[in-house]
């Protein structure tokens, strides 16, 4: 039994939803794996609470695995975040009306962390679910990065034993009928994430596969 | 009862399925509305054998409504087509290696045909669905409105009764699974044509709904 | 001695400038061709209100040439109109709070008129001149499509000798300087025109070249 | 007097020239400040034998500032890079033929390093010379990033009197004239790296400005 902490964020930027919350509850309901224990948490879009409310759910579930989800408007397909950075550099107010401006997210804490979860492998594991997905080199600067690196430092510092890692989901169809931009349906985005931690929970290392950017 | 006659196209350009074609068997296999008699036909991706094989379908089928379907990789929602073009201009060759640069599909044929759809209700409908839907103001100068030119052509000279028009779909995202594209699952694209041909069957005048472009 | 006359626009949607409207009076200001006298008259940004202005400004000039400028924003290269089409159809209001949703800009005229210009030569004139340009296959339903088909349905119906076409620019570099959206600089963007005036001043005659869109 | 050492990059994956080396070269002709000596130096698009170059160069030059610049075609900007990161994993193969898959540049070294520009100053400078900027938070996973890396390791290991960064530059418009995709003309390029290399070479810490992504 591998015990999964699963968040999704609340809807922000005039949104109506955040299908990463809403995908999140699809896969907590109904992980897919056999052997999986889920728990689904809903983060505040707000630098500082996010990382308080996951710190609580972490001590609250102890989680063998954590990922972390947020919506990524406008990204085609579901990525899997390679890294998180230690900068918070908002380009938008959050829901608290808070926009720091490169500012460190843990004075003195690495430039960056490598993410916990076979990247490469989730990827294929979504695709081969039939979902198009690819990897990430950056989750950004605003709360969904801010919750990566939160994370990422809370396992090096705290928590060895915990695996955990960062992904983007695009646009929920159903969020953007009528508007002209990529996205997917949430049972096609709540089906990739089940394929990504039932990955996730069942192996350590990853595969070896193409997946760089160029830029 | 309506005679629905709805075709797709053959694979081109390298792709290894045509979602329009995968989507529209879906569709004839299970239309939805309970009065549509839907007949699917698969029209080469080859000018002018392309208009042949519509012609003789529409023969065959002697239909009430005509929409036919193609793929637009790259647009990330379902596209109800505004207008065709009297004018061949092909970027790539066709699925017969044919390549023509700005020759009329029509000799003396008007500039344009306004499709006979009630267009933003179809856009409408598939929203309603859940499906990402809009309206578009060119279905270029390639096969697609070759097609879609020769149908409101034959309709205007031939076949007074019947209403025809051109829907585009976005990649499926089981074509696309590794490539960093947009795309919808095919059964919400399958969703989207079932929406617009059963609106189009039962609604000959359009709502008033904006759903234009600038550029 | 070729009488030209070039139209830009003026500002809209919050734009601060209009980048059709600043390279058209670079042209006027110094057209390049020894044999041009080019007139530059700027448009008002309202449906109707800007053919009247058109239509003034073709009796004023008495032009053997009139080539109608627009901001297409967005787009990353300038782009050559193929077909302006009969609807009005705004997505935003115009300047003067007017949105025509679906209504035909000549009652009972054309579906569509094919521009007069060689349009192919005139973009392989802008890429010889070191500035990006394809041909485009719509307009759009704003007004820009408004004074290109107006145009168009103006010299078929009364100025038989004049030739006349539509060619739409990015965003100004200066415009969007702290956007991470296409553009190219208004000397660039002039460049083009010129080489495309130029074009269009002395031939009459197209050329072969590939240039269509597959949708 | 400052000395500054410019890299550019060979061509690569099939294009004919590389923006980065054409607009390296014009600035190192003409830096524009009064007090840069500006040396320019182009680099292999080889993992490992482009750091070996930089690593000459630096030895040769003694540089108090380092700016490398790379191309990433589609961008419609110039983007200042934010971070570097420790991992090299190619999409496509370099000049040599080298694909690495998710190796480290360093091993052991730290997962990421940060500019040692004052990047919202540099962004806000190429502004105010009318090219359109942004930051940028990845700089991908290829030979650019792996060229940003070993840089920023070299000045923390070596040289921790001399700063360096690296900038992404579009396609220039002269390699694109027939492709629809974003660029700026060279000119343009070479004046927003002047005024970047002007701005980093003038100051040392940054301006607060907001410039961050939210994913």
């Amino acid at each position: 039994m591998t015990r999964v902490l699963l968040t999704g964020f609340d809807t922000f930027a005039g949104e109506a939803s955040n299908p990463s919350w809403e995908a999140v509850r699809l896969v907590a309901a109904e992980p897919g794996g056999t052997d999986l224990e889920v728990t689904a948490v809903r983060l505040s879009c707000v630098y500082g609470i996010a990382l308080d409310e996951l710190r609580s759910a972490v001590e609250r579930v102890d989680p063998d695995l954590v990922v972390c989800v947020g919506q990524a408007g406008g990204r085609p397909d579901v990525t899997v975040e390679r890294i998180a950075i230690n900068v918070d550099d908002a380009r938008i107010p959050d829901n608290a009306g808070r926009q720091p401006i490169d500012v460190p997210i843990v004075e003195a804490g690495p430039a960056a962390y490598f993410a916990g979860l076979p990247v490469k492998a989730c990827v294929a594991a979504a695709r081969a679910a039939g979902v198009p997905a690819s990897v990430s080199s950056t989750a950004g600067t605003f709360v969904c990065n801010h919750v990566f690196y939160g994370l990422m430092h809370l396992i090096a510092t705290e928590r060895p034993t915990t695996r955990g890692g960062f992904v983007h989901v695009p646009f929920a169809s159903e969020q953007v009928a009528d508007r002209a931009v990529a996205s997917l349906p949430l049972p096609a985005i709540a089906d990739a994430l089940r394929a990504i931690v039932t990955t996730a929970a069942t192996r350590t290392t990853d595969i070896s596969a193409e997946g760089g950017s160029t830029h």
